[in-house]
């Protein structure tokens, strides 16, 4: 492969994943991996992600201090995707010599926001200089060995369970790239939308009621990891780890009027390839899936998993739904 | 400050460390951060950063598999500068599309051949789009509590020592930014110190000779930093942290003959300002310093921590040795 496709462009990003995998531990393939480093019956979990201005966020769209959120709040929800509970952060800046501190003071500011709120501790860093600005963070987190979230665990028959609305991200994007857009909008619909893209949240809410609600449990029995590539990525990948197929019931996916409105015949696509809503995509027993929707009022179910396609695993595995 | 100082290059370093402070918990200021997370008597401790093409690196200086080595090794110098020993590190890598596939595997390649020979293994990371290459690298690693190192911890009386030779890295670096250089040289002698900046390796043979001598004391007494960021700045940085002054025996530093052929006049300040030697400096009391040098081949005493400038404390502190 390396004589052949000699960029990046042409390897594409999975096969760049597949090339560097013989250097990475055999953990790798969650949202944040498990370290093999435990105390008492914990297991700590690490998970490291980079946003780049011009790529992962822009003047035009994201405030310094919506910059500083973003960068917490994906590695926080990393770990939520883990069913793990934040402990310690280090962020690391790369920042032309131009930069004002007042941007990079802001992004602080968010990034110390998004921890108050949601738990963690900012415990060191590096700052350097680099002529595109850059943000590196990584975050720890523990979990119970009992309640460890995977992407391989999903099973035949588990219920397909979201955490919330998808869609608003994508839709916030728009909203902000074009606010010509907006003038055919409620207001409260638009300014909704362009919250939810520029101050994700990680949801610890939804990992704390399913924890309540599987205590009992001896064993972890849900699939699940977070929906920041997009809801259709995300399902994409469970089944192909956990070796199903899914099938979903497309009058249980909502579709915000925000997204029908701006997306028109494209809503769905929006719903799910947009990314970057930061739910949680959960596979579970339907029994404690029930259970699950009845105490989290912004979850539901919308599919099962299914068994995979036997005359074409790889469509039915790694294209998952689709074929729905 | 932050109304005067609009850019980041008027503010400084120093400065912009100073303005995020506030942000961080209270245990920011050494090599690795101590993370308040213990198994056992063990604390984890953790470091990061970030290597930017242009800045830390480049084609012209550093192939792939040395990027890649360096990323690694600087993170575990901040752990082995703590006394810890690596376990887990994570990896963001931030390229171009028309980075060449070649380019990203060595770096891998030399990224897995440092942890190989020093310890830890690769357990996570994230690729994402970039302008241009970035690398950043967290390292985790464990210290028992009685061994932690850090540097507000020198008392006077102690003896400073190094685990090694420096200047060598900047006579590497100024050997391969002008070739010709090497004309009047050994070709062994270029050759050792292009390697030692191409190769910088963690001083763990080190720790692990510290730890052995003293490990029947109760509570840690070693101060100390890696000299990544230049000799002086180690020393400098000890004796404002601890609250002491130094007074360096300038025949007991030695000047490396490819460092007194290259950089004439300035050969002491190549010694004490070159950086990227990745030795470690450390003060400890003299009965312990003269155990430690008998067992370690390259390690030196050179200097003693004194009391510091009454008269003067911010300059005797601050800017240490200088002025003996």
């Amino acid at each position: 492969m390396t004589t052949i496709k000699t960029t990046l462009k042409e390897l594409g990003e999975q096969g760049l994943i597949r090339l560097l995998q013989p250097y990475c531990s055999d953990v790798v393939g969650d949202d944040a991996a498990i370290m093999g480093m435990t105390t008492g019956d914990r297991q700590m979990v690490v998970t490291t992600d980079m946003l780049v201005d011009g790529v992962h966020f822009s003047d035009r769209t994201t405030s310094a201090e919506d910059v500083g959120w973003r960068a917490a709040a994906v590695n926080l929800s990393d770990l939520a995707a883990m069913g793990a509970q934040p402990w310690g952060l280090v962020i690391a800046v790369g920042l032309p010599a131009d930069t004002t501190v007042a941007w990079i003071e802001g992004v602080y500011r968010g990034f110390w926001e998004c921890l108050k709120t949601y738990g963690g501790e900012l415990v060191g860093g590096d700052t350097v200089r680099s002529p595109i600005r850059t943000l590196s963070v990584t975050a720890f987190g523990q979990v119970a060995n009992s309640q460890i979230i995977r992407r391989d665990r999903a099973r035949v028959g588990d219920a397909i369970v979201i955490t919330g609305v998808h869609g608003y991200a994508k839709a916030g994007l728009e909203l902000l790239l074009n606010p010509v857009l907006a003038s055919n909008l409620e207001p409260v619909l638009s300014q909704e939308a362009i919250r939810r893209h520029q101050r994700p949240i990680p949801r610890f809410d939804a990992i704390a009621t399913l924890q309540m609600i599987t205590q009992e449990l001896a064993a972890p029995l849900i699939a699940g990891m977070d929906s920041s590539d997009g809801l259709g990525d995300a399902i994409a990948q469970i089944c192909r780890a956990s070796g199903v197929g899914a099938k979903i019931d497309w009058e249980a996916l909502p579709i915000p009027i925000v997204v029908q409105k701006l997306a028109g015949e494209r809503a769905r696509d929006w719903v799910l390839y947009g990314g970057e809503d930061f739910e949680l995509v959960l596979f579970m027993p339907l029994e404690i899936a029930h259970k699950f929707v009845a105490a989290l009022p912004t979850a539901m179910i919308i599919g099962q998993a299914i068994a995979p396609n036997p005359e074409n695993p790889e469509i039915s595995m790694g294209s998952a739904f689709q074929h729905f």
